[in-house]
Parts: structure tokens; sequence; C-alpha cells
């Protein structure tokens, strides 16, 4: 080289990427970047795999957070372990979505199940989970895993098996999973559990999608003999704050809660315990309101 | 105009401003800005007045979210009906910081409360409040609120007043609230309070700044026979959960909390009410470990 190349800068580093999932184009998280893993296209949708800075490897699906490996565990816990320490013999279990394996990893923590069943439409959210989230999938190999690759509102209107408890972990109610929010596929849900049968299903933001939870809410009370909105802080969801809603044919979250059980299976978990379990069910004023109508 | 003036765009609007607050500048809140309504510099700090689209009018204060519209009710609610639906009888109470006066709002729902004394540092918050947050600084001119002027620290250090019940409504840990994270002004706390008064301090994010939460509870710890965490969610603080610590010298808040007393008087709240008063302080299995060292 026989002339020097004057660059402006000096040691910067030039790339600066920010991944941002705004709530109606006008707030949101925004994360910086480290490096794109993956990026591909399923038949069902677009998928993302990305390194962050702050909250390390992420998955995304049509560009929505579905986990990240820094908070996943709470999530995945609060979905589980409410209605398994609800049931007295929770030996079926049955998720619809949850392709990450994260819900069956905290289910298969509970010895009594027998069997969990994951069905999920889009093999290649199982396939790139095990190779880049290795942590996350960890039990989908198990020899009490089964996995269908299925359309969740199809298999439940279709089958004949029954389920002790029914996890709906479904991404947001836009894209694949959009059906797993309507009352036809609750009810299904209903028929195909056991009369003492517990569902969850994820319900969205209370903070920002309100009316979705408030709907959902309905439905479930003209299903469900009982109805109770949980939730819990999950820092890179939408406004970070997530509910659930557990719906059950008899065994009440407080009153049967198995505290004995929970102290002596000492299973290890990072936001889920015998406090939160009751904790969790006590609803912020704001949320009462928009969807229960009162305080 | 006897030319035709070609623009390459059509009808977009071009004002596309994004407030963003960042965690060690790699993940954060990003609020897409409607207008900026005052920006100054005060003698102790520059303050933003923004517009956003989601969140209504923010407060900021060297670039840092203090308030916004929608969601300022969650901490000043935290802060004050904690402590104050515990404490059976709190005459005098000391707000410390609080300049937007939202605090003194809530703390005068309790009609035991004869008088509410602000020590602010900043009197140019205090009169950008009343201008542009008129329905949080709405209780600043009331009668029973004393506004002093003045450096809360050294306030502290040379009062020789007595109070039932200090609230620290500090800002953040960096600027001119540094000396409000210190055992120093915590122990002058601890001596202006009458023997059976109660301290409720915000001790910042326990997801994002665990090291500062954990100080703070080791210290007050030595100082102060009965120290709790409590938390709420803030969809516009750092990381969107907040804390608080409460100290006090005999009451406990769950077995002294008053709920005969919060159901009579009828107070109205968006977050707050007797089931929070006990779950804010179930504290997930994560703050737990990195601050009490125990699940």
């Amino acid at each position: 080289m026989s002339e020097d190349i004057i660059r402006e800068e000096s040691m910067v580093d030039l790339w600066n990427v920010w991944y941002s999932e705004l709530h109606q184009g006008r707030a949101g998280l925004t994360l910086k970047v480290k490096q794109v893993i993956y990026s591909g296209q399923s038949p069902f949708q677009r998928i993302d795999i990305l390194e962050t800075y702050e909250f390390g490897r992420m998955l995304v699906l049509y560009g929505s957070i579905m986990i990240t490996e820094k908070d996943e565990f709470v999530y995945h816990e609060m979905i589980s372990h409410v209605p398994l320490f609800t049931h007295p013999n929770p030996r079926r279990v049955l998720v619809i979505g949850g392709g990450d394996g994260g819900t069956v990893r905290e289910v298969l923590k509970h010895p009594e199940v027998e069997q969990v069943t994951l069905v999920e439409i889009d093999q290649m959210v199982v396939e790139k989970c095990k190779e880049y989230f290795p942590q996350v999938a960890c039990e989908l190999d198990n020899p009490k895993t089964r996995i269908l690759f299925q359309d969740g509102a199809q298999f439940m209107a279709e089958t004949d098996e029954k389920f002790d408890v029914i996890l709906v972990d479904a991404s947001d109610p836009i894209g694949p999973a959009e059906v797993l929010f309507q009352k036809n596929f609750h009810q299904n849900i209903y028929n195909r559990l056991n009369e003492d049968g517990i569902m969850v299903t994820q319900s969205e933001s209370p903070w920002y999608h309100q009316r979705t939870l408030r709907r959902m809410y309905e439905n479930l009370r003209s299903i469900f003999p009982l109805v109770r909105i949980y939730w819990a802080y999950v820092p890179t969801y939408p406004s970070s704050i997530w509910s659930f809603t557990l719906c059950s044919k008899k065994y009440h979250p407080i009153k049967d809660f198995k505290a004995d059980q929970y102290r002596e299976l000492g299973i290890s978990t990072n936001y889920y315990n015998a406090g939160i379990h009751q904790a969790c069910f006590v609803l912020p004023n704001f949320i009462k309101k928009a969807i229960l109508n009162r305080v």
C-alpha cells in the first residue's frame, strides 16, 4: 500500500444495532444487539435469534420477543408451578405452543407428572431452540416428553385424550396463535380436561392489552366454574408485566395450594415460591378496574 | 410562486423524536415524543418536560424519568400508603425530595396527618410541576403542607424536629440525591423519628440496581430493628420494577396493618389496596437471592 488511508473515526465500534419492540409504534423496549445469530422463515413465521448485550440470547417470532436467556425463568415458572402446585395429582399434562421447551422443563420438575405432551405447530422453533437454547429446551428429549407437531386448535378439536393440566403457552394473538385466544378453543380445552382438571393460559399484558385480557376473562368465566387472573413481572415482555388466567373445574389455587409438597420437593426456582403462589393473585386496582369492573 | 416545488415525501410526518432511557447504554425504555414542553437548567440539575404519545406528560431530571402522567400513581401510592396504613397515628409526616408533589397528595388522603413537611432542594422543580403537572402538585398549597427549599441531608442533620413517618422520595443516587442513599443520612433519620416512627425510602430497581439495594438494606439493618423490602410494578422506571425499603422502630407492616381503617376511609387508589399492602412484601426468588442471600 503506497498511500495511507485516512479515516475520520479512530477506534470507534461501528456496529450499533438495536432491536426495539414497540407498542402501537410509540413506546417499548429497546435492546442493543451484539450479533444476529440466526434469521429464517419457517412455513408459519419469521424466526430470529439475536444476541443482546443485556439479556443474552433472544428468540424473536414474527418480530415479537418470545424468550431471552436472562429472564425466561419468570414466565416458564409462573405458567407451570401455579397450576401444578394446585392440582393434587397432575399425571398427564398438555402444553399447547411452548416450542422453546421452557414450560416442559418446569413441568418435569414435578415427579407426579408421568407424561407431558407438547403440541407445537412449528417444528423449526423446536429445532432452533434445541440448537441455540439448550438450557431451555433441555427436557424435550426426556422419555416423559411427547412432542406432536400439529396445530394446537385442531389437536384440541380432534383428540379424545384427557388431561389433568393444560397449559396454553401461546405466542401473541396475531400470527399463528390467534385461534388460541378464542372461545371455541377454550371450550374444547374444558372438554378434554378431566373432571378435576386445571387450565392456565397466558393472557397478555394487563397494562397494554386490557381489552384482550378482559374478553378472554369473560369468555372463560362462561365456561369454567373458577377463573382467576394472576400476574408476574417479566422484564422483556411488552410493558414488563404479564398476566395468566387459571381456570379450574374443582380445585382452588389458594385453598388447595400444596404448600407442604412445595417445601418437601425443594425445586430450584428463580421467581416462584410459596409466597408468590398466593401474592400473584392479588391484583393492583388498575387491573381490577379494567378487567373485573371493581376494586 | 412560479415553479412547483417537488418533494420526495408525500404526507409523512417528519417529526420523529424519541426519548430513550438506557441502562448501561444497552437496554431500556424508548418513548415517542409529541412535543418538548420545557427544557431548562436549575442551580442543581437539568429539567425537561416532554409530552409523550404513550405516557402523556413526563418530567425528566438530569436525563432520568421522574414521573409520567399515566403511571405516576403507582410510585406515589406505594411509597405513602404502605407506611401510613401501618403507623396507628401518623400526625407529623416528612417528605425528603418529592418536589413534584405526588407523595404529598397521597399523604394528605390520611385525615390523621396534621402536617406534611416537604424538604426539596430544587425550588424550580416545584414551580415547574405546579405549572405543568397540576394534578400531581395539587396539594402543595394545602394549609397542612409546609415546603422548605433546602438540602434534605443538611435538614436531617440540623433539625431538632421529630416526625412519625419520614418518606425519602429521592431521585437516583447520581446527581444531587446521592447523599440520600448514605448511612449517615439514614442514621439522622432514625434520630429524628419518634420512638414508634417509620421510614420508607425508595431503593431503586431490584432487577438492575441490586448492589445499591443490597448495600442500602445492609446499612439500614444496622440502624433499625425492623427492615422490610417491598416492590411495585412501575412501567416507566428502569426495568419497570421498583423497590421500597420500610424501616420501623416498633410497628410491623403486616401485623399492624390497619385493614379496618383502610376499608372505612375508602380512599381512591389505582394500584394500592389491602391485598397489595401485604402481597408487595412477598419477594420473587431472584430478589431474595440477590439481596437477602436466601430463598
